[in-house]
């Protein structure tokens, strides 16, 4: 997913002079004003939820004209799921590539959950947490959203899971079920989304002594 | 809170016909429509969020005069906070008040896990858990109701870090900080609420696990 998101959104300038090289860049501009959309649109999704996302709303934002951002998008789901894949990228070079230098399995793992306490608390997103806001909102919508936001929670389900197989395996950590401690620890996590928002002083090192709790050393 | 949500909506009809109870009658006819209405209202916002509701949209789902619901509750902030008011009834009723007969510590602990996950379940409300919802939606709005979500939930985690400490005390369950463990039991059921909407098979089976986890016998 994230080589996707990046393919499709490059941010690199054409060096092509040449005139067939035309169709290109405008292929690239249009995917430049398409990125900047939907950055903002992240913003706002993370703070107001992506069913408040509308065309008008980004387009006096952004001083462009409505026209312009329908034709980027043509539909407002079109748009949600720019957005939502949008806040992926945002989420993967903040959270996960950072840590991913890291050894595998606990200190990678402890990586992982000390930039997302960053990424919530500074926040990177006007609303904090990007999809503890909007899986939220989305999960009594069925459809494409909805299936969208929640296959990137199975993703990080799935990210965190991997660090603490690898922490069990190598005897790091004592044993415990990496699919259920994972999804204990992203459901921390969400809660400590809300408590950062709610101004509670001990959001971060409540979220921290959970993660110890499920990362104790063997007996 | 519960006893001054109750007193507040009281469903008993009078029994006196003396004129001077005509006042009296009046207030708690008033009393019975402001139900009504935060009722549905509760339903409407545990699905779509308090956000969403409107003195025109209740007016026309209950088929009564918005100028009517507009005089019981005068400001879509006074609606919000009833609404509030009456999904914490609903959630007494349905999760807290059955399991109370249990004894004190891990069975009545469980007793309130299992009532809490066959009101989102069900589900009780249209959207499931009605802070799952709102808690997420307004924890970036400040304000009264913001504010009164936010005492609910430290309620909340009261009534479980209660149950726990009681846990610990008496022996029947491994040294923990209850406060923590509250605060990761509420974490994991906001998230089950979540994987429910999802129509994730193992949604309740994972959440009885990592109560489990929590519950540990001492060694």
């Amino acid at each position: 997913m994230v080589s996707a998101a990046a393919e499709r959104f490059p941010d690199g300038e054409s060096d092509a002079a040449d005139p067939e090289d035309i169709a290109d860049r405008r292929l690239r501009r249009g995917a430049r004003s398409r990125k900047a959309v939907t950055r903002h649109a992240v913003d706002i999704a993370s703070a107001e939820g992506l069913y408040g996302l509308s065309f008008g709303r980004l387009a006096d934002d952004l001083g462009i004209s409505k026209a312009g951002i329908q034709t980027l998008f043509r539909t407002k789901e079109q748009l949600q799921l720019a957005t939502v894949d949008e806040a992926l990228t945002v989420f993967v070079d903040a959270v996960i590539r950072p840590a991913a230098p890291e050894p595998a399995g606990a200190a990678r793992l402890r990586a992982v959950v000390e930039r997302w306490l960053a990424y919530a608390s500074e926040p990177l997103l006007p609303g904090g947490c990007f999809w503890s806001a909007n899986l939220a909102e989305f999960d009594s919508r069925p459809g494409a959203v909805r299936d969208a936001l929640a296959q990137q929670h199975r993703n990080w389900l799935a990210v965190l899971a991997a660090e603490l197989r690898t922490a069990v395996a190598s005897g790091e950590i004592a044993p415990l079920d990496p699919d259920l401690a994972a999804f204990q620890l992203a459901a921390v996590l969400t809660a400590t989304n809300i408590a950062l928002r709610l101004d509670d002083p001990d959001a971060v090192g409540r979220a921290r002594r959970a993660l110890d709790t499920l990362l104790a050393p063997p007996r």
